[in-house]
């Protein structure tokens, strides 16, 4: 089997499976009650909170944990975003921040979008317009779950420094945090998302991190876990189970990048005699994502033929699979060929060269079928 | 170590841990991808939802599962009930249905709060009072998560149907499933929602289930699972680990049903010779849960004098210990002592007799001193 998928989901690792089974054994109380061994788990949860501070240096940040990155982006559009001000999103944005906004839309706030370049970044002159005195809030997608494209957020925070201040600046970090150097404090984002299930943690866990000066709305009612701003009995194994994954990730992040890097050039070598368009960028771009479309082929198609031979990838994001279209292609201005054409191959450290080799062999045998039987069918 | 605390949380069934183990380990794909190994989950996720509303006998029912009990009852009130028409809340609810209903409240919604009895349930006449021809939503807990008492479901359903047959029922069943017999169909409920780390269940599971014919709005946007009702990639392990625990449980109810009420019987008894203020009612109660005051003490300083013999139990809801007061013990009409002097003993099946006496010794020996002490102050 190669898993080739990395950007949808990641295997969680061994000894963080271990380490929930034990902790959920032995430190299963309720964090909210009085006794000591629940007292115990509530400062381990603080512990977490810290750790992950540090992870993104971000030390004056506040950390509130969620079921899910898709929680904590509708954390971070609905309960941060003033409404009587301008909402800027990006174009390139995962469903998850795409359909906030548009709800946010229809609740009646002022939504409008950043243009993409070609190459899947943000179109800073497009922002540069678009930010007005008016504008509240903004939100800009750090590692594009798509291609991998990597935005300058330290570029977005200046410019809306200079043009409007008091808007708060918030970063779908899921595809970068543990992958690419993330130093929040230096790039000037105001608020940041990851997820658990993306840097081999378990699924069920996310965060928002966010300056501790802001005031937002709570997500969930209840009993007032989270500062009050999201509710529910937390999910101790499963927090503590996330750092211990984020933290062996971000300890090995030079080497595993390094490691990466020489994967996708391999990838990128092994296929050159397929003319592959690649959608995202080559210079800029996270070393775990790979976006390619191979002319006149269905990227659906192609999934389908190397998942018969237990190989894994995709046609995007796994959450657009259900919707048709790639919005996120189109607004690259990608035509609708390339666009239905895409296969998404995404890497962790765990993969290797031998994988890199397997896979191209019988990526390109199919791509090459494909294109004999095209044209013997003219 | 005696863990009397199971209303706040139990302690997770040790193959249920095993079964998630293995499942992430093999299983960890995300549902929505395109390949076989994920269109697996998908189906095993589709089994869980058939599983579930087979245990509720609602064969009629959907089931969106969410990261909690809390978000279960915040999706009910949120999303589905109907903004121009009246919301009746009892006022035994958990915080977690307070809170929304409150917040429902300042977003100008029409909430008002159905009055309890002395023993903890709902008062009928009351509910039939309120109930107008312009009422939408009724929600009302089934078992009370501060004593015990067991509202009649049935009745309520009648009433609704008789009064204002288009509104809707909801009840928190976080206390009830699993440890009652539950029949949402005879019950004639609409809307219900369960834990799953209340019935030996791992963390971060819950569910809504409801009439398949109801169209809700969203509660979390993205990439469109569970229905496009709660986006977020499925929490695939802890979802099927839930289902694991609670069919357990459930196919063992009439035992533990059993083993509990003679857990109960042995500790009401050895503590009759305190005088305990029983909070809730004894005959119309779950056997898993008794809420009881001992004149002139306070519940906070027994909770703490027992953890010092690694002996736990709370004062009353975990998710309230936040908050001062307890507001349905006040509803109730208890008054402020017996309110502060509330312990909450709960017990699961594999809390033994043995526990119950040494729990007892300890109990009538620290209510003992303290009394002592408070004879001598005066």
């Amino acid at each position: 089997m190669i898993y080739f998928d990395n950007a949808a989901t990641t295997k969680i690792y061994s000894e963080t499976l271990e380490f929930m089974k034990e902790y959920s054994e032995n430190n299963f109380y309720n964090p909210s009650a009085l006794y000591t061994p629940a007292l115990k788990i509530l400062n381990d949860l603080k512990t977490a909170k810290e750790d992950l501070k540090n992870l993104l240096n971000f030390k004056s940040g506040k950390v509130v944990f969620t079921a899910s990155a898709t929680e904590a982006n509708n954390f971070a559009l609905r309960c941060f975003a003033p409404k009587n001000k301008k909402i800027l999103v990006s174009s390139g944005e995962h469903s998850c921040v795409y359909q906030t906004s548009q709800h946010l839309k229809e609740q009646g706030y002022e939504v409008d979008y950043i243009l993409l370049n070609e190459d899947g970044t943000i179109n800073l002159e497009d922002l540069n317009k678009k930010l007005t005195p008016n504008t509240g809030f903004v939100s800009v997608i750090h590692v594009s779950n798509e291609n991998g494209s990597i935005n300058d957020l330290k570029k977005v925070s200046k410019l809306i420094k200079q043009k409007c201040p008091q808007a708060l600046l918030h970063s779908d970090g899921v595809q970068a945090f543990c992958k690419i150097d993330v130093n929040l404090t230096d790039l000037g984002v105001d608020l940041y998302t990851v997820s658990s299930h993306k840097v081999h943690g378990p699924r069920g866990v996310g965060a928002l991190v966010f300056n501790s000066k802001l005031n937002p709305k709570p997500l969930i009612f209840g009993g007032g876990q989270e500062y009050n701003l999201r509710s529910g009995t937390e999910n101790s194994a499963a927090i503590l189970g996330f750092l211990c994954s984020a933290k062996k990730m971000h300890q090995d992040l030079a080497l595993n990048y390094q490691h990466l890097s020489e994967l996708k050039q391999s990838l990128l070598k092994e296929i050159e005699e397929l003319n592959p368009v690649i959608n995202g960028s080559l210079n800029n771009c996270s070393p775990a994502i790979l976006s390619v479309s191979f002319v006149g082929i269905k990227g659906e198609v192609l999934v389908r033929m190397l998942d018969e031979k237990d190989m894994y990838v995709s046609t995007g994001s796994s959450c657009n699979s259900k919707h048709s279209g790639n919005r996120v292609m189109l607004a690259m201005g990608k035509n609708k060929q390339q666009e239905a054409g895409n296969i998404r191959i995404s890497f962790c450290e765990q993969n290797t060269q031998e994988e890199v080799i397997a896979f191209c062999e019988e990526l390109k045998k199919n791509v090459k079928k494909i294109r004999e039987l095209n044209i013997w069918k003219k």
